[in-house]
């Protein structure tokens, strides 16, 4: 195995050998420690041990390279000239650290070891008067603990043995807290310590700091192959032969005294991209400490203190150090030309730096960040694109709670329970419990959050009028969640703590009964259900683009917002269409910059007003002549529906689908629903329920649906053609211009769309011979059965267009129904089967497949085929870019996510390079 | 366009220019017409135009290349030569035929024209006295009609405007008949006919026998090319470059007086196959009116006289044409080396054979005929195997009606009715609503036929019990017909005019009420339902080879059906296993022959006696502990099974496959039910209930099934993994071969199966170090869902072998409910949108891609990969083939079905080559 000379690159002192261009060898860590020290920012000094170790050491029965020895000892004494201060030295010991880092972080995966470097000698070295006294042998208990367990794996068998002495020891001292017990006590427990490594390993704890700093460079490179880490790797595709690197580090302290800090800061505002310095810190305490929450962290600076508790800041009590502090931040944003989140150490008055990174931010704060670094040149434009996580833009476009006014309602002890987080945005309203009644409700002038164990398509109308729905079943896929997502609406799903009793007529939740119409707030990017109303305002760029009820000048979010999808849809090279079944949702989508209708379900039509009536009259028709009859009174209402949609998408392309539901769902189930429907169907109970079981199936997903209902009945297709083609006759003669694309749904083979085909072609035929008017329309297919990818060359012949039905294509690709996944697909995610919710993000590596080879083999038949896709996937970015990669020509995806996409499209060309 | 300067073959007078390898170029008609004439045997005299000049004339513009016209002269000089008489001759008019006939055989799709050169002139030569001119006026208003449809194109748009000429005609004579016509009747109705084409085409009808032997030979070759011709070619994958070619012959006639007759024949009896000359003819008729069945038809030869019956044969009014045919069947036996099935007219006392082809023939007739022209040195041992059609062994093994009895119940006016003929097979005996009253009966001694709207797993032991099975409800795939073919039980389903009231405890049908116990009689064969008791008895294979209560040496049939068996097997390079759950069902395989078991499904035992409540007692336990209790009772049970199996499999692999239904299907539905296991299992009922209705599932296909049982609870597949490790160690003592392969079903991700096979390794090591012991044993897969088969190249890592599960596989590849299809699959089948029942017969162009990608990809990661079949698919014989071709290890099927597949295996082999 060949290896390189250099195994080990220092850093430190205002110079480092390597830099941030050296990931694959020094690991992230290590290349980012090296840039932060080059740029002359003071971060405590070190060396990294390369990548090429590791494999040496993976290939060589765990021995290290000749050569080694000698390079980490000229490490050690690198550290040792910057930082002052002698590894293992009884009077000035320096203390080490030994970190893994692999090319890319793999959180807590591998193992880390502090504080290398202590034993009862060099302890000593750190003890000057009581308060050092306990910061040392604080130190030394932690180090023989954490050595102890990495390096030697003395573990329990339940219960981690160093913990239950500490635990013996605190009874023994009648104290409760860690932090209350004593130098000597301490002192005691290093004592027990290492007793029990040498009675576990039959060995003496290793005193010498040499063999002690070994021991910990080999732990991390052994566990790069430990069975977490390992299916880590597999998890992430993060090939075995990348190896980590080893970094040892001179450990610095910030709980040393009261000339001592540590903190956190970022370089920007994360919660709204201001550009202000913002952060935290704590005097005399360790990272944990501002992580744990324990100690209420002070201001970094003036500006941030709080006019009610005004607490000291950093700028006041460590003025030099926060000076210094704001010379590296502006450095570090200059240098990463990004948001940095940095973490910092003040050991005696000095600053160290111990990190930093591109920070996290909420989609308010990546839009000002990107839209405002554009302005100050700090960027380019494709950068300020991709600084937007596609993902992120649904939280600027979606109701919100009042911050305040639910801050005190948690704080009142309103929260009742936490749910999935289904359809992100906050609702509050009266309580229904039925669709009707929140019908009813709103038509009232009410406001209302829909209620139920879960939702049917019956439903629909209520979930339209409701401002939120809340389920206690079903999954982030389920029916409530993905049409929730798809009208904008705030869900929170599956919330199986309360307790839904439609009989009853109430809902019972933290031993509180909540009646029909008594309050309720549901926060949908959160899961969380609060008690009582909580004051909720459209998103601001919802209240411009939208509602128009806000001026453009006024918002300079929107500005923001509207300047990096403009950037972004210069990019982008896929368009992107919406799926909308009416007027209105076609000119919201319209308004988030779709670029047509990729998916039209005529069936939603079916469920308003009295047309369910015309539909169950047709399904339930003796005969074909029967049938017509309610087709024919479907006609019109179809035909009208269609002129609406086309209006709004005046010049943009519009694909209907035909009817695609199995009959049954268009009829009641219970035997109170029939008896009802038979008495105003004028039609017997029993033959009318001898139907509905005619119709019932094992199977409905895999049953009698899509295409099927159209070769048995193609009557059906016929009438749904003519609607689609008179109502596009009628809008072009009042100017519009009309696309109608048709679309035949399930698809398995090529036999079926020729017979559909044919219907639509002669309805349309007759329908231009009797109008004496012509409209240019196409008809394609729905890929979405797995027979249908396989033949798609020959199903191509027929189409003129396909789109990807990708929700069917998941359910029959992996077996899984959508509605059923739910009692095991959490437990897959979980233990890391599926990678993620298939329903949610597209499995490209399965159904994957099947989209580029549909893709490939239509296109290999007809070059110019359109192809795009139609399923929940359309509007999830990494399926969108995964899109782009196939060669699709748009995605299509409901109204809201529509900017998603749009910005996915982008970031899919940018990321070609 | 090249074509070929010959275009024109003759034949007839004991030459021919064709021969019958040549059917690409003279079409399957004109090669063997060729053929028989070479052969000296008297055809009708012809010629055959090429298939060449098809193309040639569909490629320009509907017109003849220069030299056919010459060539075509010639071809009828030919003629006139051998037959006498001249074409458009007034004395001695020489008819001719012309007839389509490409590649290979479009029943029905193309034109054919008879007695051409008819006319005022021509017909004259035809009449002699007044029976003849009778004929001739027929012939020639025959000839004026087909040729007025087929070349002119005279249609009405509802009826057919000759033939309401025809009833006019016969309406203004007051006759009935076509036949009580008078011949100056007929000769009025050529002059209508005439008009009335003249009056359609503007043209009058053309008289000139030139004019019309161009117009039919045009009229075949556009004929390539109608719709119905196509959509045919399509759905057959005949490509359209192949053409048809034309066939002009001279007419005979068998109905110019009783000097004339027309008859069918075999060369062998093609029910029983045994070495007779068997046939029927008719004097003074038409070949129609032998198929018609108006007139009763009179035997061949004085061997064939019905004693009862006895009509004179031709043997003794046609003395010498019989002798000739008696030379010509011999020969056409020898040449073709097959039972043939002839036909012939005599013209004036001399023999004209008109076709002769391959014979149908009866499963037992084929076996039979095969062994003994194998004896008789006709064909050589590849041929005898090709020579029976593996799916006609069934008839062979199925018990049987006594032929006269059962013809007299038909007689008596006991048929029922007709459903499905879903499981070949006659079963009778009294009628029990329910399994537990099957069982009850047949415990009391009683035959009896299961009759239930459909089945469910619940029936298998009633199932089991009956001779047969009857249902109102499901298609040839429902659960009833997959169920009764693996059991090799008499099933007719689906037979809709039953009307079965469990309440009442009666079935009414055809006017009649049958109660519980009363007898009914079925045959599977056909699908006929009987009223009453009709005499059954097992087949003569199964009586000796299973039964074993018949000497081998007294069957003929039994050696016959062995010695093909035995060639068979020393062809096949695939193996042949079982699906069987029982001993029982495995030692019947091996007698059939099966090489192991391909399918043992663990979940078929839980049904049997008690084992069902601890089954129940684990899907309710309320957590993990619980379940072990329960499962740790269904341990010995489950361990004595297999120690059956593997004693039955002595020596031979036992797949067996972890549990797989969804656990929905072990527990009640109704209230009635749950009230009742609650009282048993001493649990509240509202429990019960919600447990149950918790479990249901909207698509149970795609559900909480399969191999995720064991992901959610691994606990059941470490229970089952001991269960069969155990077995397999007790019966190793007993000196057993024993080869457990365990499978995973399910499976759509390699994560799944490394899972799974982690558990049952675990179990098995634990076993082992137990006892002492050790076995070998394999972990292996189902591929069962789309995403395995592409991804079979990781799943290939952790599996040791694949079972391609071909129903499921159906299932989720074409979207398609097996339990759902019943509704519009039989609309699809019979528009051809799909050839044949995808779950009888592999679809190979969809499902197909998915097995041979599976396959292809899984020899990639691992290419000693042992893989097989064990979906319905297994016995069925195209599928087999496919299976074959793909390079499987194995295919298992039921154990009826093994010698079907045992002999496809081998014409799998023989036509590769």
């Amino acid at each position: 195995m060949e290896i390189s000379e250099k195994k080990v690159y220092t850093f430190g002192g205002g110079t480092a050998e390597g830099n941030a261009t050296m990931k694959n060898l020094l690991g992230g860590k290590g290349a980012n420690l090296a840039e932060m020290a080059s740029l002359g920012i003071p971060v405590p000094a070190g060396f990294t041990i390369t990548t090429e170790v590791c494999n040496w050491f993976g290939a060589n029965d765990h021995s290290h390279p000749a050569d080694l020895k000698g390079q980490v000892e000229a490490g050690i004494a690198h550290l040792e000239t910057v930082m002052g201060g002698k590894f293992g030295d009884a009077a000035n010991p320096l203390l080490l650290s030994v970190r893994s880092g692999a090319r890319v972080s793999m959180p807590g995966m591998m193992d880390t070891v502090l504080n290398i470097g202590l034993n009862d000698t060099t302890v000593q070295g750190l003890i000057h008067d009581e308060v050092s006294k306990r910061f040392a042998y604080d130190s030394y208990r932690r180090f023989v603990q954490m050595y102890g367990d990495v390096v030697l794996h003395v573990r329990g068998e339940v219960h981690d043995p160093f913990e239950e002495l500490i635990e013996a020891k605190k009874q023994s001292r009648g104290v409760e807290l860690d932090n209350d017990l004593t130098a000597d006590d301490l002192e005691e427990l290093v004592g027990e310590f290492k007793a029990l490594v040498a009675k576990q390993t039959g060995s003496p704890f290793p005193d010498d700091p040499w063999t002690q700093i070994w021991g910990a460079i080999d732990a991390v490179f052994l566990s790069w192959d430990i069975p977490r880490a390992v299916a880590y790797r597999r998890l992430n595709d993060i090939p075995g032969d990348w190896g980590t690197a080893v970094n040892v580090q001179a450990m610095v302290f910030g709980n040393m005294g009261d000339d001592c800090a540590t903190g956190v800061a970022f370089t920007r505002d994360p919660s709204t991209g201001e550009n202000k310095f913002y952060g935290e810190y704590l005097k005399n305490a360790q990272g944990e400490d501002v992580v744990a929450g324990i100690r209420t962290p002070r201001p970094i600076n003036i500006a941030g203190k709080d006019p009610e508790n005004p607490l000291p800041a950093l700028e006041e009590e460590f003025n030099d150090c926060y000076k210094e502090l704001v010379e590296i931040y502006l450095k570090l944003e200059q240098h990463y030309k990004d948001m940095q989140d940095i973490e910092f150490t003040i050991q005696k008055n000095r600053l160290w730096m111990l990190q930093t990174r591109a920070g996290k931010r909420t989609g308010f704060a990546a839009v000002r960040c990107a839209a405002e670094m554009l302005d100050e040149g700090l960027i380019d434009e494709d950068t300020a694109v991709l600084r937007v996580d596609p993902e992120q833009l649904t939280q600027l476009l979606l109701p919100v709670f009042d911050r305040a006014a639910k801050a005190k309602a948690i704080e009142d002890g309103k929260l009742l329970a936490k749910g999935l987080n289904a359809g992100p945005g906050a609702a509050t309203g009266a309580i229904a419990f039925s669709a009707e009644e929140a019908v009813r409700r709103v038509e009232q002038g009410e406001k209302v959050i829909l209620v139920r164990v879960e939702t049917s398509p019956d439903d629909i109308q209520g979930m339209h009028s409701a401002e939120g729905i809340l389920t206690s079943r079903g999954g982030m896929t389920s029916h409530a969640a993905v049409v929730a997502r798809g009208m904008g609406k705030s869900c929170v799903a599956g919330c199986g703590v309360l307790d839904i009793d439609y009989n009853a007529g109430e809902m019972r939740v933290a031993g509180r009964t909540y009646k029909e119409g008594d309050s309720l707030s549901i926060d949908g990017l959160t899961g969380e259900v609060l008690d009582g109303i909580i004051e909720v305002k459209p998103s601001e760029i919802v209240q411009v683009l939208i509602n128009e009820e806000m001026n453009p000048d006024e918002s300079l979010l929107f500005q923001q917002f509207n300047r990096i999808m403009a950037l972004a849809d210069e990019r982008a090279r896929m368009l992107v269409r919406t799926n909308a079944d009416t007027p209105v949702d076609s000119t919201v989508a319209r308004k988030f910059g779709a670029k047509g209708i990729g998916l039209c379900r005529t069936e939603h039509m079916f469920f308003e007003g009295d047309r369910i009536d015309a539909v169950r009259e047709m399904i339930l028709a003796e005969d074909k002549a029967g049938r017509e009859v309610a087709l024919a009174k479907l006609l019109p209402m179809q035909q009208g529906d269609f002129e609406g949609i086309f209006r709004a998408m005046d010049g943009l392309p519009v694909t209907v689908r035909a009817l695609d539901p199995p009959l049954h769902e268009f009829l009641p189930h219970s035997a109170a629903e029939i008896t009802d429907l038979a008495g105003k169907m004028g039609v017997e109970a029993d033959k009318l329920k001898a139907k509905v079981e005619s119709l019932s199936e094992s199977n409905p997903m895999l049953g009698h649906r899509g295409c099927r209902l159209g070769i048995v009945y193609p009557e059906i297709t016929a009438m749904q053609a003519r609607a689609i083609i008179q109502a596009a006759i009628v809008v072009k003669k009042e100017g519009i211009e009309v696309l109608p694309e048709i679309m035949i749904p399930l698809v398995g083979k090529v036999n079926e769309l020729r017979i559909q085909r044919k219907i639509v072609v002669e309805a349309a035929d007759a329908v231009f011979a009797e109008t004496g008017e012509k409209v240019e329309y196409m008809v394609g297919t729905m890929i979405e059965l797995p027979r249908a990818a396989l033949t798609a060359d020959e199903i191509a012949e027929e189409a003129e267009f396909f789109s990807f039905g990708t929700n069917d294509l998941t359910q029959t690709a992996l077996g899984l129904s959508r509605d059923d996944a739910g009692r095991f697909l959490p437990h897959y995610v979980e233990a890391g089967i599926y990678p993620a919710d298939p329903f949610a993000r597209l499995d490209q590596e399965g159904v994957g497949q099947l989209v580029k080879m549909g893709f490939d083999k239509g296109r290999s038949t007809r070059a110019n085929l359109k192809v795009g896709i139609c399923g929940e996937h359309g509007g999830e970015p990494t399926s969108v870019i995964f899109c782009h990669k196939v060669g699709l020509n748009y995605v299509s995806c409901s109204p809201y996510r529509v900017p998603v996409a749009r910005l996915a499209a982008a970031h899919a060309v940018l990321q070609e390079g």
